[in-house]
């Protein structure tokens, strides 16, 4: 396992690797992403990652002396560079897990308190700020309503390609059942199958990577401050949803809720920019949120409001991104996310009321509906909280089994499966079986009950008698969502359970393989799926071994088996109790769900991460968590940060701002601002986005005449850059132009939050992840610059099996 | 309104007050506060506050020359002094509003990581960690469950005490309705009325006045930071818990709701210290939580499960505890907090069942009870939305007409009322007051209706005819939360629209004088009576427009009501919507309710702030709101520090240190500490409480044998002084010591956090609030000390009626 190469990429990056493989295809090691975005190119290194960047005693700031920096983890942007020459050298790259790729940009939620911007802020008065108010809610309530359409729009257009699925194969299975030519119904089911499921697959992997799976990892990345290339694009939108509609249909195991958070986010970044760089437009609104502070707060509205279309959840919602991205929070942001999940809850549940002429109903709030758990009819006993919580640990078993299962499919799946085509044959031939599996489950299955009473969908005969219908059936043969309602509201005895066994054991290495695909899904549903049949088998043998006791109503169990499935299997806490409490519209359930949930946690922990983690992980993504790991108390800020830094003064020429950005060996992303008389100590700043304004702008002093700038910028001239900033390649400096200088005074942040040299580790993780930073300057006792922290000089530490351990950065 | 020299005071002061007002009526103009609580003592000064206090162009650390300060707000912790001869020349204080107290101390959610702490934490290994975490766990749900069974108890208490009460009245009314005597049963009512009343009243004036009132502002105020002086004492639990019982007992328009939450903080923070200073018990566990960051998570759960069991809302719980201190936020312990709030949900339910020999019928799960709302038969339409706001509108300025009232009426108190036995009789008289108007509405009241089919829990027949019951009875002759009830639940018909709106003017009125009273509790639920009387009132009326419309059920148009009334007078968002949702057991109406709340928070802060700012505001407390003023941006952080500051040297005289400490007029709390050579150059920051430490152990050295300590000090000498650390006076320290010094470099903070002259206020700020700062150091280029920030520095500044305004400091 130790020598991964490649990994599937999250980040639209495969496809340039996947070209680059065609030429050479002996060069399958690391990943010297070419990008379609000029701004996110990574260049990559070749020198030993994490070694020698440790603060040596007398720390120094290397004025320029560029040239003699390791891999210092500032450059998250990258340039264009040919740098493949490099590449043959790096025949291994170190194991997944223990890495920490470079290649991930930071996004800063800490605003650029710049000469520009301080100017604009006071020029605006009382009135205008309203204004910027008002367009805050106007902006979250159209967020709201979109993410509700795009809703709508999924589950309609599931629904009726599902039912015209459903009703050729049930009329042919019909037909065939007697005169014995079910194999030719086998084979339509599957072709169907793997029809859709060809179609979705191959927009995901040819048109937009990053599309693939549930994208909620990739919105916790962002959330937490991880710029994911192209995760919030209109282009990621149109095939996630187009995907997600063509797996659901192609009757994989999988859910079409998950996608609707990631959904919810990419149409909140579009509309609170108020352009698309996709379709080249620009409304010329909304310019005032045109900065990462800004947008991340609507991507978290827009997710809580996915949320809360896909699971008739708003504070559910709510909940789920302030879990993913609270450092941030505010009671107002909180009010504004929570209407913009309530409008989203709201247009659904209108829209579908419509659909299913049932004007004005307003009880179908979510994507998913797990029908209504009357609480009289439904109660709990006390007795039976020791029962639910052995359940909640079978569930953080069958979790961790999960995950680590799909842990070694995912290992696999990057050392031979990157290729596209690959990655789509994988996903028809999953097609084929799943259908394959179901129909000899359901051929060999004797299970007949009656039909009347029951709200199957698509009843299927078989061989039952008349008036009878194969249960079996009724959990496969429909869409997941509607298994999961009747396995929650079917009568008792309206399945055997060697029915129900069976189905769990398939449907969970079904799902455990569908994880992971390159197609858009999502894991949600399969989960509790699985739990609800384990959970009902549960119910039923719980009341035959007491003799028929009254209490013991499947329905309960079930419900409470997919709570600890899918709690083992996602880890999520409080976010997860409220969607389940809010879905099943019983609020008497709370209190078992949440022993549930949180015995799933806690012995699924003891195993293996979460899911959503594990992908994290493989991805090689610096994601911070809550707090630092507990025994970082003996790392100060002196041994975490990198040194020496590369720093700019004040009055800076024009030729070595050019050569430090154009130098790859480094790629730096911030630099410290120092004196032009004393030059160690700090004044400011500055971002390599700015300085790429600065230069394309040419707002240079020549050495003559000294105070006077060529031109005057404007704060709109850095927004509109935002957040495609040119590469410095594309920027021609003349010989002349190079001899000038730049002032950086009036674009600088002239004051940046430092820390001295002694502080713990511990408390430079919670200055730098509850204020959203993205650089913090370590200086000395005189404010002279040391050393930098980053996001990577942070997430390296981690709590491993012998303690403290430290991952290595690499240019993966 | 200028002149209010007194006020009603929260923090238990007030006592001490009254006692040297006896000595000396004459001078009851501004508070020299002696305590019972030697660390809390403050002292007064006579500058005049707020001048003189800007920075100078050229700062200067000005060690030791502390006798030039002026009102520097440092100085939180006062000593004892005998300067009472200042008081009288200050006849006058400036009006309460625009004024900052000094009085109130902050709390340090900044750890401070001196080497002790650094050296303990590294010793702890990562088993230790956990077995502390397993503790905060078990800490949780002993909250949880002692917050039940107190509500629990209340709960009990009240409905026992309630039921004999209004039978002993209802069998007198029913004896002397025919014999004419009906004004013996007047005087009976009132007399038992007041009787109940004059006990809660008193309690609360002379033996604990913090716990007057819901506790709500004060929990506020806590989990903000600031720390009000016996808000979380065992005695105050004690007083809280018997005066609700004593105020609803006694018929006033009040709730048992929002003590509860006062309540579970006060639960929590007993716990979670392991002691208890009142009983002088100290069980020697959990001594590793005494420091504030510690007590104050704590808090927040304490709080949680009190607004938990008080109205069965789990999720609203922990929403609440976010939204008022939630710039804390951490998922581990939002996971707790909620595991809290449902052990106390579960706990009160559990109880609560067997009391009302159901056990094991968990659908109770609060202290209130609304009713369910099944949603079958009570959805809403779309039309209905608009009807929705416009209640919101009404509820926001009817909301605001209360505040604005309430605060006249408070400002009334400030100045009139101040006297204990006032205090005392005004309850008294209100309690009459209360009985004679609902008797009197009651006897003039002609609204009979049928007996059979309501649940009218005492039907007063009065004049109606057999059979029938008086309608305006059952809102005013029984507990609020029934009337609440029978008015969200009765059928169509049970009240006339005149009943109704008598009764919404009456009530109004009387909540209106009652909260502010000297008694404890709430204003939720004569909030939600309120606005479910006019809703209903309302729904009514619209049916009778539209020529009794099916859709217009009176009992949601009560709900949208009370939702509306209790959202103008609070002006809670997130939380309250949750808490609504949860109470109603009905997911459907969350948007209507969120719309609701939301156009009754915007229309009321037109007007006036909600009623909590509102007492915040008028006790001068150093409130930090979510965000800095939109429009601070043009303050940097030299114009707001305090400067000079007094600077200790790492190796200090002891003899100065005692001399800064006893200086009155200062009373700083946090001195930055510089190099010895150096003396601009910070290298630390230290407490007051720990140089009081410092000294009571003398931990000393002697000028001729420099680098040999006397002894050595550890960990546990800081947290056995903690919370309350002995003053100054107390330690003696003589001549011969005063010429040792003190190495204060193992105690001091070394990497305290700073920002530089420039940074803007609201960068400072978002710094101060995000990290829960006390003490945040201003430093110039070359880390010099230039100025200190602390709470009231930056709550100073707030929008007002013109822009930007600032408050006056005071040591009222």
């Amino acid at each position: 396992m130790a020598n991964v190469a490649k990994k599937v990429s999250w980040s639209g990056r495969g496809e340039a690797e996947e070209e680059r493989r065609r030429r050479d295809e002996l060069r399958r090691e690391a990943a010297a992403a070419e990008d379609n975005e000029q701004s996110e190119r990574t260049p990559l290194l070749n020198g030993s990652p994490g070694g020698d960047r440790r603060a040596p005693e007398a720390p120094i700031c290397s004025l320029l002396s560029i040239g003699h920096l390791s891999t210092v983890d500032l450059g998250e942007d990258g340039q264009e560079m040919e740098n493949e020459h490099m590449l043959s050298d790096l025949e291994e790259i170190p194991h997944n897990e223990k890495l920490l790729s470079l290649k991930y940009e930071s996004l800063d939620y800490d605003n650029t308190e710049n000469q520009l911007f301080m100017e604009e802020e006071r020029r605006i008065n009382h009135a205008t700020f309203r204004t910027v108010e008002i367009q805050r809610w106007v902006i979250c309530g159209c967020i709201g309503i979109l993410t509700g359409l795009i809703a709508c729009f999924i589950n309609i257009v599931v629904e009726q390609l599902a039912g015209i699925k459903y009703w050729v194969v049930k009329e042919n299975i019909d037909k065939f059942t007697d005169s014995g030519g079910l194999s030719f119904s086998l084979l339509l089911w599957a072709t169907l199958n793997s029809a859709f499921v060809i179609i979705g697959s191959m927009i995901v992997a040819y048109i937009e990577p990053v599309a693939a799976g549930s994208g909620i990892p990739q919105i916790k990345c962002f959330l937490n401050g991880v710029k994911i290339p192209h995760v919030v694009r209109l282009k990621t939108l149109v095939v996630k949803v187009c995907g997600v509609i063509f797996s659901v249909v192609g009757g994989l195991a999988v859910g079409k809720e998950g996608p609707m958070i990631h959904s919810g986010a990419v149409v909140a970044a579009g509309i609170s920019q108020g352009r698309s760089t996709s379709l080249k437009r620009d409304f010329k609104i909304f310019e005032y949120f045109r900065r990462d502070t800004e947008k991340r707060d609507f991507v978290s509205a827009g997710a809580a409001a996915g949320v809360s279309a896909a699971f008739g959840a708003p504070v559910g919602g709510v909940l789920f991104s302030l879990e993913e991205g609270a450092s941030f929070w505010n009671q107002m942001l909180t009010w504004r996310i929570f209407f913009a999940s309530m409008i989203s809850t709201f247009t659904l549940n209108f829209i579908l009321s419509i659909y299913n002429k049932k004007p004005g109903d307003l009880s179908n709030p979510g994507l998913v509906n797990f029908g209504r758990f009357g609480s009289e009819e439904n109660a709990y006993n006390i007795f039976e909280l020791p029962i639910f919580i052995g359940m909640g640990a079978i569930g953080g078993m069958l979790g961790a089994l999960f995950n680590q299962l799909n842990y070694w499919l995912t290992m696999f799946r990057i050392r031979y499966l990157h290729r596209r085509f690959l990655q789509v044959i994988e996903a028809t031939l999953l097609a084929a079986v799943t259908a394959t599996v179901s129909f000899i489950l359901i051929y060999y299955s004797n299970d007949c009950k009656p039909l009347r009473g029951t709200a199957v969908e698509y009843p299927l005969q078989l061989f039952c008698s008349d008036g009878e219908y194969n249960s079996m059936a009724s959990a496969f043969f429909t869409t997941p969502e509607r298994s999961v309602r009747s396995l929650f509201h079917e009568p008792a005895g309206s399945f055997n359970p060697l029915t129900l066994g069976l189905f769990t054991v398939v449907y969970f290495f079904l799902a455990c393989w569908t994880y992971g695909l390159t197609v858009s899904a999502g894991v949600f549903i399969p989960s509790l799926l699985i739990g609800a049949a384990w959970g009902r088998l549960f119910g039923i043998l719980l009341s035959s071994i007491r003799g028929g006791v009254t209490w013991a109503d499947p329905g309960k169990y079930a419900l409470m088996g997919a709570a600890a499935q899918l709690g083992g299997i996602v880890r999520m806490t409080l976010s997860l109790t409220v969607i389940m409490v809010e879905a099943t519209s019983n609020v008497t359930y709370g209190f078992p769900i949440m022993l549930v949930l949180m015995t799933a946690k806690l012995v699924g922990d003891y195993f293996i991460e979460g899911l959503y983690d594990i992908h994290i992980q493989l991805q090689s993504v610096p994601f911070l968590h809550w707090e630092a790991p507990v025994t970082s108390h003996s790392l100060t800020s002196r041994e975490v940060m990198s040194t020496p830094v590369t720093c700019l003064k004040r009055m800076e020429n024009v030729g070595k701002i050019v050569d430090i950005l154009s130098d790859t060996s480094s790629n730096h992303n911030g630099f410290p601002v120092v004196e032009n008389k004393h030059p160690s100590r700090l004044c400011g700043l500055i971002l390599r986005s700015q300085l790429i304004v600065l230069l394309k702008h040419k707002v240079f002093v020549e050495r003559a005449n000294l105070g006077q700038t060529h031109k005057r910028l404007m704060l709109k001239d850095f927004r509109d850059a935002y957040p495609r900033f040119p590469p410095i390649q594309s920027i021609h400096v003349s010989q002349d132009e190079r001899e000038c200088l730049i002032d950086l005074t009036e674009f600088m942040n002239p004051s940046p939050y430092t820390v001295p040299q002694a502080a713990s580790l511990t408390r430079v993780f919670k200055l730098f992840r509850a204020l959203g930073l993205r650089h913090l300057v370590v200086v000395d006792s005189q404010n002279g610059v040391v050393g930098i922290v980053t996001r990577k000089d942070l997430a390296r530490y981690r709590i491993g099996k012998e303690g403290l351990e430290e991952l290595s950065l690499a240019q993966t």
